[in-house]
Parts: C-alpha cells; sequence; structure tokens
C-alpha cells in the first residue's frame, strides 16, 4: 500500500494533505495512490456548490458548515473557486469568518490549484474527493463558480449540485446559457430577503416544467444565509436527493455513465503520459516539432498514424 | 484540397463560417481540412483582448474595430467570452451598437461555443482563427474574459494579447492570482476617465519592476471606450509587439514553443480519437467499465499498459 494511503486509513490529517499535493501535481505514482486510497472509499456524500461570484456562495457554505456539524457528521471542504475565502482569496473579514472551522478537528478545508493538472481540474478535484471520502469524513462539499467549462466539468463529479442564485441578480440567464441549470439537482435562492424572490422562483418553476427532462425535480430552497435561515430545509433537499440516487435506477445509470467517462478521462491521460514520454524523448521529432513552418495538423496526423500501425 | 478551404480560398464568407463550425464539432475530416487551411495561411496579425466582465471589452473592440478599418485593414473577430454582445449575449443596448459593424464586409464576427470540443476551447480557437487567417483578414481579434485555465490557454495561442482593466474595480488581485498579468504584452486601463488611474498605473508599474521577467516590457495605455479616445495609442503599442515578436529572438523562440506544444495537443488529441473508437467498440470492456464497484483506477492503468505493450 502507498504510505500515504496508509496514513490515510489512520486519519492523518497532513497525509490527506499532502495527498491532495500529490494529485494536484500529477505524481508519477498517483494511479497506483489512487487505487490504494479507492480500496478505502467509504461512501461519504458529495454535494458541489456552484453559482455566480456574489451570490454568497461561501457565505452559504460556512452557515451549511455549522449545521453539518450540529448533526454530528463531519465534513471536508474543496474550494476551487479561486474567489473563495476557504481558498483564501477573498478578504480578510470574510477569512476570520472561517476560522472557527479550522481549529475545528471534523473539518478539513482545502482549496485546489487552478492550473497545471495533465487531465484538468475536474479530473483533480475527483481525485481529491477521493482522498477526503478514504478519510472518513461524512460529507464533501466542493464550492466552485459557477462560469466557464472546466467548472461544469467539476459539478459533474459530485453526487448531487446546488446552485445558488440571488434575487435581481441578472444571473439566470446567463447561467442558463452556459448550461449549468441542467445539471443543477437543487436550486438555492440565497438573499432570500431581498426583493424579487417570488419572480425568480416563478423563473425557475417555469424552466423546470418546460426544459427539464430528468425525473428527478430540482426543489427550490430560500435561504438567508447571513441570519442564518434556511439551513435545516436545505441539508433535508441534499439528503433526499441522495435517497433518489441510491434508491433508483435512475442513480445507479448515473452512476455507472460517471464510471465509464471517469476511466475514459484516466486512460486518456495516462496514456497521454506514456506517449509523451517517447515523444519528449525523440530528439529528431522534437527538432520537427519547432520548424516553425512545417504544417502542426500534418505532423501530428502523421505521427499519429505511424504509432497506430506500430504493432500491426 | 477539402472543399471547404478551396471556398474559403475564393472568399466565400459562408465557407469560413460552415469550417468554423466544423471545427467547433470536432468534424472527422478536421485535420485534413485545417492541413489545407494551414497552406493557405497569410500571417495576420493575432490579438487577443482579455479581462473581467464589465471592464469594457466589448465596447473597447467595437472602437477599435472602428479605428482599424478606418486604417483600410480588415478584421475578424472570434468572441470566447458567453457574455459578450458580440457572441449575442448581452443587452439589447449593446448588440445594436455592434450591428455597424455586422453590415461591413470587412469585418467577420464570429462566437466559438463553450462546451463540447474535444482538444478543448483553446483548440477550437486556434483553428478558428486560422480559418479566418486563411481566409485574408489582416486582424483577428479575440475577445474572451479573463477568469479560467481554458481562458488562459486562449490567450496562449494569440501573438499579442492586451489586459484591459478599470481603474477601482479590484480587479488586479484577482487577475494576479490567476496568473493573467503574465500572459499581458499590454496594459490598457480602460475607463481612464474614472478616478483610480494614478492608482492602478502605480500598481501595474510596480508589477512590472518586480515580476516581469521578460524582455518585453508590457506598456500601459489608456482608453475611454465610450468616447473613443486612446485607440490610436492602443494599436500603435499593439504594432510596436508585433515588430518585437517578428523581429528578435524571442518572438522566433516564442513561436518555436507555440508550435510544439500545439503539435503535442494535436496528437493528443487524435490519439486519443483513435483509441476512443477502439474502446466504443469493445464490448466487454464497455461492460467492465460500468461496473460501479470496480476500481477505475486500476482498469485505466491495466487498459494502458496492455496497449503500450501491443506492439512489443
Amino acid at each position: 500500500m502507498h504510505p500515504l494511503a496508509e496514513r490515510i486509513q489512520q486519519r492523518d490529517m497532513r497525509a490527506l494533505a499532502r495527498a491532495i499535493t500529490l494529485i494536484e501535481n500529477d505524481s508519477e505514482d498517483k494511479l497506483r495512490l489512487m487505487s490504494d486510497i479507492f480500496s478505502m472509499k467509504k461512501r461519504a456524500h458529495y454535494v458541489g456548490i456552484t453559482g455566480s461570484p456574489g451570490a454568497g456562495k461561501s457565505s452559504l457554505i460556512n452557515q451549511l458548515l455549522t449545521y453539518i456539524r450540529s448533526l454530528d457528521l463531519t465534513v471536508a471542504v474543496i474550494a476551487v473557486d479561486p474567489t473563495s475565502p476557504f481558498s483564501g482569496g477573498s478578504l480578510l473579514g470574510d477569512r476570520t469568518r472561517m476560522n472557527q472551522h479550522f481549529m475545528d478537528p471534523g473539518i478539513f478545508i482545502r482549496s485546489m490549484a487552478t492550473r497545471g493538472s495533465l487531465g484538468g481540474l475536474a479530473r483533480s478535484t475527483k481525485d481529491a474527493i477521493r482522498a477526503c471520502d478514504a478519510y472518513g469524513f461524512d460529507v464533501i462539499l466542493v464550492e466552485t463558480v459557477g462560469v466557464g467549462q472546466s467548472e461544469l466539468d467539476i459539478m459533474k463529479v459530485v453526487d448531487t449540485t446546488g446552485l445558488v442564485l440571488t434575487p435581481n441578480s441578472g444571473d439566470v440567464l446567463q447561467i442558463f446559457k452556459a448550461g449549468i441549470m441542467e445539471i443543477a439537482d437543487l436550486f438555492i435562492i440565497n438573499k432570500a430577503d431581498l426583493p424579487g424572490v417570488g419572480k425568480l422562483k416563478a423563473t425557475l418553476e417555469e424552466y423546470k416544467m418546460i426544459v427539464n427532462k430528468k425525473r428527478w425535480q430540482p426543489p427550490i430552497v430560500r435561504t438567508i444565509s447571513t441570519e442564518n435561515k434556511g439551513m435545516e430545509e436545505l441539508w433535508d433537499n441534499v439528503a433526499q436527493h441522495q435517497s433518489y440516487l441510491y434508491e433508483t435506477d435512475a442513480g445507479e445509470a448515473q452512476r455507472q455513465e460517471q464510471l465509464k467517462l471517469e476511466v475514459y478521462d484516466l486512460i486518456r491521460e495516462e496514456l497521454w503520459r506514456e506517449v509523451r514520454r517517447e515523444i519528449d524523448d525523440d530528439q529528431e521529432k522534437q527538432t520537427a516539432f519547432r520548424n516553425t513552418e512545417a504544417d502542426p495538423y500534418q505532423l501530428a496526423r502523421t505521427w499519429v498514424q505511424n504509432w497506430m500501425n506500430k504493432g500491426e
């Protein structure tokens, strides 16, 4: 067994942090470590919280943490949002608010670097979630900002995705266009003390009626995170979605599809790691690939054709 | 020659639009089309404009278009920013402002879909730029929003990157953290009639002194796009960076490195296309990859090892 996996099994939090660093850096022995970590899985519930900057995600997660801890569940938070105070990216005031949680041994908070990973950020986030799962957290929260493809991909690796919206923010259209509505299992209207809640709710209801083709009907929950309101209802709805996933054929089908895509991604990443090593060592090719007059499409096509025919 | 490439050579703008759609959809004959398109290259100048939503990028590009056209140069705009009015993503007022350009045959405007591409958005954007180049535009402007990894990648495919900032927006720290400062060849202080210009300029000067290791010193240009001010100075600085790229060893080294990375990306993408087809057709593997109790890391590792040993 990988030494880090062994230490994670012994609930060594520093080993967990180091394992995630190794994952981020695409260390050569990552797949071996991840196999060991996978064998230790305990089926935590993976919950994604997404939404635009300014929707109050961090403040919401902060209150949700307190609520989850009051149920005597342990929680890991993985912040993939570079603007999040969880990843150290915000104002001092925010970070101070978080500090209470940093002292709690039932909470682990970690931000993911937003670049460099070979398999992409979604890939390394999934691996980090698995590491937290192996350690034994009951719940794993992933915070991400709801823009861009990589963020969408991240949300595909969790079990339940909550989309945070605020009244009168004008976010809905943009979020809709970015394809983020479709991946929401739960709509969270935060700052629900602001005017415009009724209108936002109506828009979401309309969306659900017209567009949502899934059997699961995403509930709409109202929260006011600054007043710590709505956390119980929010968490109950997350739990209901979890039950749906584990008790229905739809949940099993979703997990099968996720696994297949994951194996595909891993093969793609690992194959490229091997092939890249070959190319890096091939001096002749290195020279050819730097001839700025050459046609890169032709170079790539020839290389792949030769390589595919190698064993035949 | 690919029929679309032939029609692009004859300056058929609809063929150009169709070629970009084919690129976005990762059509099977993409590499062949791109080889033909590459052979028709005319060395347009590729200019990226990035910055946070709200920095006034679209309005700036709108004025810049008018200025570039006044020099009798033709220009293609590729909008990768989903919030841009160029990609149809903004308020009606903005879009109306753009309409003048839609009627000008010396201007081509196209937005790129933000998802689905096998090789990623940066890859398909690069190919779309090449297609516009083959058509014969003098300048190709790429608009993208300055957040996230995929946006950073896009900026790496252009020759000159302008980073749009506004006074007192608080953007600088976030942009710095996201690694976007490093890729800027030009700082554009837009809305330069607002207070705080001096402070922003000082911050940028300080950054340049401390962090910038490149031989090229990014100039700082002030613009007020709503009053059409600063366009000439902006464009002069873009032209100076172009000269630097084509007259120095640094420029040649940058192009060599870009080409190598491009060939690597293309090989990775094409290899995966071939391999994926094999996996898709392998019924036994398909069943194995859907066993939700199986270890995906182990499955991937075994598959890749077997595949690498095939020809030996």
